[in-house]
């Protein structure tokens, strides 16, 4: 035993209060990615770590020895700046899709590199795939070659060579109960984003039933420290906390988000998406110092939907391609009438998964049809009678689940609901 | 999946602070047992419970569920009443060699199921097993012709069929700093010790710097869950609290010990050995109804002494064999006059281990010879020059790290301290 440390002496460091020193933080996280701390510390470990804590300093040596565990992308060759976003993820927010060409327009790189969805929010790289043709899996030849001299704008899977430990990480996590932590949360993502090698970074931290992040204070410590830590790690970091107790836009699901995005980049779309999509680009826009550019012109003029149309094509798929659509349909209608005050995202999430669009376990295959269609948002006066939501599935058998579990998910009063205007509840840097 | 509940959903019950329900309990037990619950999800739980804690009727519960995770042992069909001994284990503690066969001279059945050293506290067996030829593994029938128609004692390995949950739970806590917990140290033993089916039971519990536990209050909070468990599964249960600051008797080692628990049997011995050893066997003995007994008389004329001889030969072993000795030897020496005032249990323990005595994973081997010999205890006068301990080793090249962990072990100072008169601090029942 030539090893520095006992993983058993830092997971008891940890579970009576101590802080870790920066080489015991190097060591298990190196010694995790090799096996050598096995599985059942690591998650001993963690669970110390939910429940006791972790400071800056810790934060974001164990977020550096994350990204340690792998090899990190460079793109300076490109000779032009590189904009990212991350969310934190949440019900019908297909904002990448059209955030990635548009922030494009302006001769910028926008490498996304995504993941699949599990539980209740979608996953970017599941909703492209409805789009027949398209692959998520590129090299890094291929990825440099569209963001170089192609398109500029490219989503696609995270290559498995990045920030490595994270992945044992998280895998870990969802099986121990120890996901909902703002330490190891920040860690996380941002050991994966400063590993991507991008010079400007803008997170959407989502708030509401339907977030990951239920508290708006919780919320804003998570963008607080991610801020920290990308600024640490000279990554131009900026977060808007957003509101997810509503869906973002009319759809949720797979092709039906891609549709709704396309709308978007078609100059329509509902007001919501565009409103977030354009403050998103603004702030990628203006992490990487472009500040003098009209952002809203690019969605209008149909240079935001060329770009999109180049990056579909060069992952193979056809961007004038039909995009299916389900067989099974369900729409619920308004009993009452009055005023839509509230239409639950949690709710309308796990409806969604339930249809088909999501995934229980990994392996599980994702419906490119399922999901949920919106015909009101809150705020609207609802006649009886009129449709609130669609239902869409490949078979009539999954409906009776999603019912269950739309079950309070829409209220509707007689008064007019007092509202907020935007869903942009915070901008934290 | 049909499982009843979900194990994220149990950790995060208790990682939350809730109370398990006893249907949580039982069924994270079960299917712990079955592999339906990982380790590393059994480690998450179980560093839960160490920070988060479980109140009576969750140790209660869980306790019961490790038991009927296996078999349970039965000595009705003897006839006879059982008494059994556990210690949590201490420097030098070799109390259950003399113990089971005095308590066996008189008429009572003694099966003590023990186990093998880890750390720095010896093991029963690798005690038992520096006696050449004999044997720790029993069959069932065997064990139950020598409590019935043999010596009436017998120790030996407890078969892997009696709490098979506790088992792997053991070794897992062993591995992710969650084995110094009370909850989870009470249910630990209790479960093994109900399933061995004694009708009575006394709890040697150690405190001190060479014990388990180093703090007095938690020492008699553990002795006290103890003894309600074992209570409420109508095992006549008493604890006593015993000093374990120093070590128990005049050696530390596996051959060592045996030879001072041959003179203890022989009527002989040292006095704190003695007095434990008595003070045990008279509370098993008043656990079966046996108060009219003279226990010291049978140390001193023998009888204890042929149940010993009967035991050991049939296990194999040779009870007038000479036992090893080693061929390296080291002595310590007083630096100053004065008296003994402290000698440290711990560090003569690390020391002892370090010399062979003991193993640091479950597959080392353990030297039968290593150890070390105490020439005095505390409150003794020392006379510059003299003897203080003589370290025991296969070979010269152990001592030095064996003599760094006895670094400050020993103190001598100019006034005659005030001790406490026995080792016994407490009783408990």
């Amino acid at each position: 035993m030539n090893e520095p440390f006992d993983a058993v002496d830092v997971i008891r460091a940890k579970r009576d209060g101590h802080e870790l020193s920066n080489e015991q933080i190097d060591w298990v996280i190196q010694a995790y990615t090799r096996g050598i701390v096995a599985e059942e510390q690591m998650s001993a470990l963690a669970m110390a770590i939910f429940l006791n804590g972790m400071d800056d300093r810790e934060i974001s040596r164990w977020t550096k020895a994350m990204i340690a565990s792998g090899k990190r992308m460079d793109f300076k060759s490109l000779g032009k700046p590189t904009a990212d976003k991350h969310s934190t993820g949440g019900v019908g927010d297909k904002i990448t899709l059209p955030l990635a060409p548009l922030v494009a327009v302006f001769g910028v790189s926008v490498p996304q590199l995504s993941g699949r969805g599990l539980g209740h929010t979608g996953g970017t790289l599941d909703k492209l795939e409805s789009i027949p043709g398209w692959k998520a899996n590129l090299d890094e030849e291929k990825i440099m070659q569209m963001l170089g001299s192609g398109s500029g704008a490219v989503i696609c899977a995270a290559g498995a060579e990045l920030a490595p430990a994270d992945k044992k990480l998280y895998a870990l996590r969802d099986i121990t109960g120890t996901v909902d932590c703002i330490p190891l949360i920040a860690s996380s993502i941002m050991s994966k984003k400063i590993a991507e090698g991008t010079s400007s970074l803008v997170l959407d931290v989502k708030v509401g039933s339907g977030a990951f992040m239920k508290d708006r204070k919780m919320a804003a410590e998570l963008a607080r420290k991610m801020v920290t830590l990308g600024k640490d790690a000279n990554v131009n970091t900026v977060a808007l906390l957003t509101d997810m107790n509503t869906p973002l836009g009319l759809t949720v699901g797979n092709a039906l988000e891609v549709r709704e995005s396309i709308e978007v980049l078609a100059g329509g779309g509902p007001r919501d998406v565009v409103e977030l999509t354009v403050a998103l680009a603004r702030e990628m826009l203006a992490g990487v110092g472009k500040t003098d550019v009209d952002v809203e012109a690019a969605l209008k003029d149909g240079r935001a939907m060329d770009v999109w149309n180049q990056m579909i094509e060069e992952q193979g798929g056809d961007p004038h391609t039909t995009l299916p659509t389900a067989p099974a349909r369900h729409t619920l209608v308004a009993q009452e009438d009055g005023y839509l005050t509230r239409l639950d995202a949690l709710k309308v999430g796990v409806a969604s998964w339930r249809l088909g669009a999501g995934r229980a376990r990994k392996e599980d295959r994702v419906s490119p049809v399922a999901g949920i269609e919106l015909h009101a948002k809150p705020g609207e006066r609802i006649i009886a009678g009129a449709p609130l939501l669609t239902l869409h599935a490949e078979d009539e058998s999954k409906f009776d689940r999603a019912l269950e579990s739309l079950q309070g998910a829409v209220e509707i009063e007689s008064t007019k609901p007092e509202l907020a205007q935007s869903v942009i509840l915070e901008r934290i840097d």
